[in-house]
């Protein structure tokens, strides 16, 4: 499994331990460090692709959980696959389904072979083991696939962290095996093991000895802080192959990306510029504006003194507090916009400032903005 | 008041009692028969304003009884007018507020002054007279204002419709005397007189007598059926001066507008193409399709085969079907957006066919494929 076509991770530079990188699969290249929004139903929330794009996102995510209970994995397959069907032609990256049925299905029960479940949409019984979670990734056509993995609790005991990494890891071999080669096509390991040193080593090792494409660190964002986070981090991105690239599993604001992409991480999802989007949360150099908040309603400057999106070219403050007060979805649309284009801003100045080996001082300047306060966030 | 800046209107060609022309007012030029599409609280709801002119529209119209209560047209006027507030450059037509006083508004009270009456947004208690009309359209800088008038009631008696009737003619001398006369702007009267055809002749009359840029025809599609709309259209249109556009409000389906075009009429409004997008249903050539219906689950064709818009080139019913199931807010925006195009393009093909002297044929083409049936809504 050699050639061109294959799925492949280059580093093509780094300052300190933060790496510039070109993930190449079957839909396209990927620049890292990558944020990747979340399209959770085949849809990333009051985006069109287009849209999507036009923010500098080159990767999406894909729920599993959500897409095999409706419209059905070998609905999408028949149709084309995910790409297709949502009309998004670069790379999508889905998860395995895990993390949803532990935060949303219903009298969920897991025994070595897999976990059993009602769809929270209509009660339908359902079985996901490692090797459907995979089947039916494969299905929805992925350029990047996910192991099943036990989502171990928070906050949780050695040994019963290190009883779910085991279980953990029983899985990503039958994941592994199941997995079907195809060239451009890859398959990601996921770190498990709480807050534990010897148990992420342990991990990640064992996820080396099966071999993947790539390596997630999963279980973290779940409660543990951002201090606690990035010690984890310290102590496990060291453990991980240089030449794969590392994912930081539903991470998360600004501030955390920032941090982790100086720790070693290339890629990450999370729900919050989108979710925040559509409950009236803008992202702004050095916090969060809330344009429900009246102090806007006179406010005739943009969002951001200092972006480029859509939304900040052409819409002030006072327009976009208007949109929420009077429940207008035209808000969900810029807001959501804004904070992808936001998200993707950022991402574009990590890699830019690791290319110049100026990454320190892009976090300096990041972290400062943040600690003076939000400059514009102020007074909202 | 002349000169190339004014408002002005020139018929190009007709073809039986229709006619193609061209509105040129402060914002721009408008082909008519145009089709309006309704932007209530400052958006055309689930649509970006360059989605909008994507469409096709030239002309947008918003509502002054939902903008005065919020955000205020005063502050709306402080922030640079409607046009930059929701960054719409084109055209905007205003209506008086009048028909959203009797539709929304509580304890409405009404007399020769004009109509009292509370917010259905915070109960405030609200005066709108003709000057106080104008003066919001003023504020808001609709290119197009419209003369407060009282909105008929459904089914009315000839003695109560005169009555009504010489209320309005009132307003519309008050409304012309408080119209600020500005290069590019215009004022439309409003013809009123239910189903009576000495009344609609006597409006009309009366309100030439006062003189305004435009003619409106009122009081229709409240339920009298189209049938009885179309014949009064039949009586009143030729009491309308031949070099002034004529504006059939809150009209309608596809079918109403073809009918009226054919009749002389050059402009309308209605929420029906965005109303319906919200709601899961399709306009497509010979009827609509509901995709909320479980039939489209598969289908991977677009809603229309020889549609252009942006939805028809990317996405399938099965998609569609799915977003609507999921409350996808993508559902509203790419359906809103397919009726807009679908709607422009009716008026596209009307202009085409009074230019090439055709319009009876496509007329003749329309209604057969609406009386064959929806060709590919059978199903649905």
């Amino acid at each position: 499994m050699t050639g061109p076509d294959n799925f492949s991770f280059k580093v093509l530079c780094e300052d300190g331990p933060a790496r510039l990188g070109e993930i190449n699969c079957a839909h396209g290249l990927i620049e890292t460090p990558a944020f990747m929004p979340v399209g959770t139903a085949g849809t990333v929330k009051a985006m069109t692709p287009e849209g999507v794009k036009r923010t500098g996102a080159q990767i999406i995510l894909g729920n599993t959980y959500h897409l095999m209970l409706r419209p059905g994995a070998e609905r999408i397959a028949s149709l084309g696959g995910l790409h297709k069907f949502m009309n998004w032609p670069g790379p999508i990256l889905t998860d395995s389904g895990g993390y949803q049925v532990f935060s949303l299905a219903q009298r969920r029960k897991l025994d070595e072979k897999g976990v059993f479940f009602q769809s929270h949409i209509d009660g339908a019984s359902v079985e996901l083991t490692p090797e459907r979670s995979i089947e039916i990734q494969n299905l929805l056509d992925a350029d990047i696939s996910m192991v099943l993995d036990e989502c171990t609790e928070w906050p949780v005991t050695e040994s019963r962290a290190r009883e779910s990494l085991e279980l953990s890891m029983k899985w990503a071999i039958r994941s592994k095996n199941a997995f079907r080669l195809r060239p451009g096509y890859g398959l990601f390991g996921i770190v498990q093991g709480s807050i534990f040193e010897n148990l992420r080593q342990k991990s990640a090792e064992m996820l080396m000895d099966i071999g993947f494409d790539g390596y997630a660190v999963g279980g973290l964002a779940v409660g543990e802080g951002q201090a606690q986070m990035f010690d984890v981090l310290d102590f496990t991105v060291p453990h991980l192959p240089e030449g794969k690239p590392r994912y930081l599993m539903g991470v998360g604001r600004p501030q955390d990306i920032v941090g982790a992409v100086s720790r070693g991480i290339d890629m990450f999802d999370c729900v919050m510029p989108t979710r925040s989007g559509r409950t009236a949360q803008a992202f702004v150099r050095g916090g969060t504006l809330n344009l429900r908040n009246a102090i806007h309603s006179d406010d005739d400057r943009p969002l951001d003194l200092c972006c480029t999106c859509p939304t900040c070219n052409g819409y002030s403050r006072a327009y976009l507090h208007h949109l929420v007060k009077a429940g207008e979805m035209l808000a969900g649309m810029l807001l959501t916009s804004h904070n992808l284009h936001y998200y993707q801003e950022i991402m574009r100045g990590l890699r830019h400032s690791i290319k110049t080996g100026m990454l320190s001082e892009f976090c300096r300047n990041f972290f400062s903005e943040i600690e003076d306060g939000p400059v514009q966030a102020l007074t909202a």
